[in-house]
């Protein structure tokens, strides 16, 4: 097999991409492509080939004339299939009259490649080859997350990510936001939930600490580094995007052992409705960033994230609001209505449960449900004021909710008030003398101020319209063991 | 204390920030500052007070007419002091005559606050607060790297590392890379050095492995990984900027435990001079961002790192090239002129030790060092065809050295043929079984490419001019056990 893998010219990398040759047009001058294989369909005079080189997500398609592949050597001519790569050379041209009509998955350019030569890179053992053309099953995917970027799924949900992301950096750098680098190893338990990963050091079944008698976890949030960064680093608005870990064992489409979360806190915020308006513009401008760029590439693959996108730009209004005990009368009336509505009824004791999420998602779109009982939420948190209808204590905090997916944001006010915050942390159990630090933000200096987390692979599962987050992370760690 | 950390008004979020008032000017209308003091000098007549609120990196200059502090209670009077913040209101006007002249450190802008109006949000005890107007050595502000922020210093490097993410990913963007998220938990090792963490989980003591029978590994660099979606997932041309861990005990000034890395991987390249170029284009655009964006503020704080950006950006020449073996030829040539040059003699066989590298880049500037011998550099390193001076087999890599910092990025062609490969990893000693998936991306649609992984702290610290890595990072993991 490593026979065929020829050398190209010197000059290889500096060639123009499949993109940048489509945006040149037809020149009908002499260019090299050099691409994957994505299908190959062999017809009586002409064999249609379709390229993906990676730099756009519809490819190029190549024609070959039936009389230049008699001429290859045999190796050559058996070895173009489906994921082989290749160096054609040729002329770009307009497709021609009756090859406009070729396939669904055909390249939507009106531009082609004229093959006048062939140079088999890299053979693809059709017997072997995992990805083949016929629809493959998540999880056998998912074990093959190393080849699976070749599926058109995948493939465009890499570019919405990409998208996604380089869209996140521009709404906070124009929203004057300082991006900063959260440790990920970490003394601290932000959620208090003790379902951390503990990093340790040295041979198999030996594992030791490394840094004796200081705990090590892999963080489960940046939210009290944030935090210290802009209170206590007086930045005073920060953010950052990236990866979070929590040792559960959820077997669901929407948990991940290791996943990214976009998290910003802003200082000199007194309001609730300041800190939602943050998530509101960030994922309004991501959904209207992903439209321009990835559009046309989802029509065909992604038409139900594209239809979710469509709707979140379609209207400026501003999206739902819902305190908790209006949201539990809400389900409470529904619940009267119809008894099979759902499997838990709906109380205020007992919490939002998912399938309550979804209804209040399915019925108003994304929707903030806020002010929950302090009870159910974490030690930061900042206690409102006033209590609730039922007398209970209440937290300034929001659960952001979209349909299908549930919840996707959490945010809240801080506790910025030192002696609220030292109760708050005895309440919860915590050993307040590992928090010296954290305390210290509301010693020197405190500030009202606010922020939140949206999960990130959430995020990319609602917009793309893709089920399962495990499809929406290059290499996902959930709960079966992987070899990546 | 609490007492005084009183409430703002509702509309408090949506005032402007200090850097939007700046950009207005002095329009003598009612604003409203939320910041920390900075520094407050009480002279005569008047307090001039330093206010930053974290949006530029200069601040406002508050003039606060003495008769309004005596109208103030003591406690707020008492609490107007380095680190508090505080809510001023007044009107903006010009610089007045006789203020221009006030320190080297006050804010520069011809705008000033004369308030007309004073709140205390929350106070700052001067008896405890660790950050104080003088000089701090390094150690103890790592030690409360929480609030280690608002020292001019690590504020700066704050602004100047985002600035220089910001520009990373304009510059990803721009040539057609797709960025990408790399898994942090992985099974394997990508340089076979064994200095990995592991991830385990349960009570302190008890840790066990979280997926039994399979290694988990946080992940000592993503190459691997990006190879996999840049060949196996077709998208050509990748980069990613995250973490990575390396369980070492090194001491220096330019090692951490958990350190950032921008990693790129290209396709359908088979000169290193494209990748060099790549990284050359990276690093350049970096500084030049950088001294759009933060030469002002550089000037008093970071005075060195200002000079290196514009040397760095002064000359479009390309930066030297040198193979290992003119490499060592040169310093052997030196090392002869001057028997007291190195306390390590330079020799082909022992490879460049860091004072070799340092030699060489204080003498050349930026300089990239290719063609090692192949037992010096890790496995998935390209075979050179010809072997070096010495009759040793050599690979297509390169170490890019800079003064002070030395090694600040390694890149190489990567193995793309399959039987050479194996080969290699045997040579290595490697488990072949636990890197079947790797070995893939050669067996289906191989094509030459390489890459790079330029260590991010290091960059902070060379283009900041900033002695050590663990000043360029929020909140470091180094020898010392930290807090945090």
């Amino acid at each position: 097999m490593q026979a065929s893998l020829r050398r190209c010219t010197q000059s290889i990398a500096r060639r123009a991409s499949i993109r940048d040759y489509l945006s040149a047009g037809a020149t009908n001058e002499a260019v090299q492509i050099n691409a994957w294989i994505k299908s190959i369909r062999r017809q009586k005079h002409v064999s249609f080939v379709n390229l993906n080189d990676g730099s756009n997500s519809d490819g190029i398609q190549a024609v070959i004339p039936n009389t230049l592949l008699a001429e290859s050597d045999d190796s050559t001519n058996a070895g173009l299939q489906t994921g082989a790569s290749v160096t054609f050379t040729g002329r770009l041209t307009e497709k021609q009259g009756g090859r406009k009509v070729t396939s669904a998955q055909a390249p939507k350019s009106n531009v082609e490649l004229q093959v006048e030569q062939i140079k088999l890179i890299g053979e693809c053992d059709g017997a072997t080859y995992p990805i083949q053309k016929k629809d493959h099953t998540a999880p056998f995917l998912r074990r093959n997350a190393h080849l699976r970027g070749r599926t058109s799924t995948i493939a465009t949900m890499l570019r919405v990510r990409d998208t996604m992301t380089q869209a996140c950096y521009s709404y906070f750098r124009e929203q004057g936001y300082t991006n900063v680098a959260m440790p990920l190893i970490t003394s601290s338990d932000c959620e208090g939930a003790g379902e951390v990963f503990s990093v340790m050091h040295g041979p198999q079944g030996k594992e030791k600490p490394f840094w004796p008698g200081t705990p090590s976890y892999l963080t489960v949030s940046g939210q009290l580094h944030l935090e210290a960064l802009t209170i206590g680093g007086g930045l005073g608005k920060t953010w950052h995007l990236g990866p979070c870990f929590r040792a559960e064992r959820s077997d669901t489409n929407r948990h991940l052992n290791e996943f990214w979360m976009c998290e910003a806190e802003l200082a000199w915020t007194e309001t609730l409705e300041d800190v939602m308006s943050v998530v509101e513009g960030l994922v309004k401008s991501i959904a209207s960033r992903i439209l321009e760029t990835n559009g046309e590439s989802m029509k065909q693959v992604l038409p139900q994230g594209l239809d979710i996108c469509e709707s979140v730009t379609s209207t400026s209004a501003a999206w739902k609001r819902l305190t908790y005990d209006q949201a539990i009368e809400e389900l409470e009336v529904a619940a009267k209505s119809d008894a099979d509505l759902f499997q838990h009824q709906p109380s205020h004791l007992d919490g939002l449960r998912s399938e309550h999420e979804r209804y209040l998602a399915d019925k108003y779109g994304p929707t903030f449900v806020t002010d929950y009982p302090a009870t159910q939420k974490p030690f930061y948190m900042r206690e409102n004021e006033a209590s609730n209808v039922s007398n209970e204590r209440t937290v300034a905090c929001f659960d952001l909710l979209v349909p299908r997916v549930g919840e996707l944001v959490g945010g809240s006010l801080r506790e910025e008030r030192l002696d609220k915050l030292v109760q708050s942390m005895k309440e919860h159990g915590m050993a307040l003398e590992n928090y010296e630090w954290y305390l210290d933000l509301r010693r020197y200096g405190s500030a009202p101020h606010g922020g939140f987390g949206l999960g990130w692979e959430r995020l990319v599962s609602w917009l793309c319209g893709i089920e399962n987050v495990r499809e929406c992370i290059p290499f996902p760690r959930g709960a079966e063991a992987s070899r990546f």
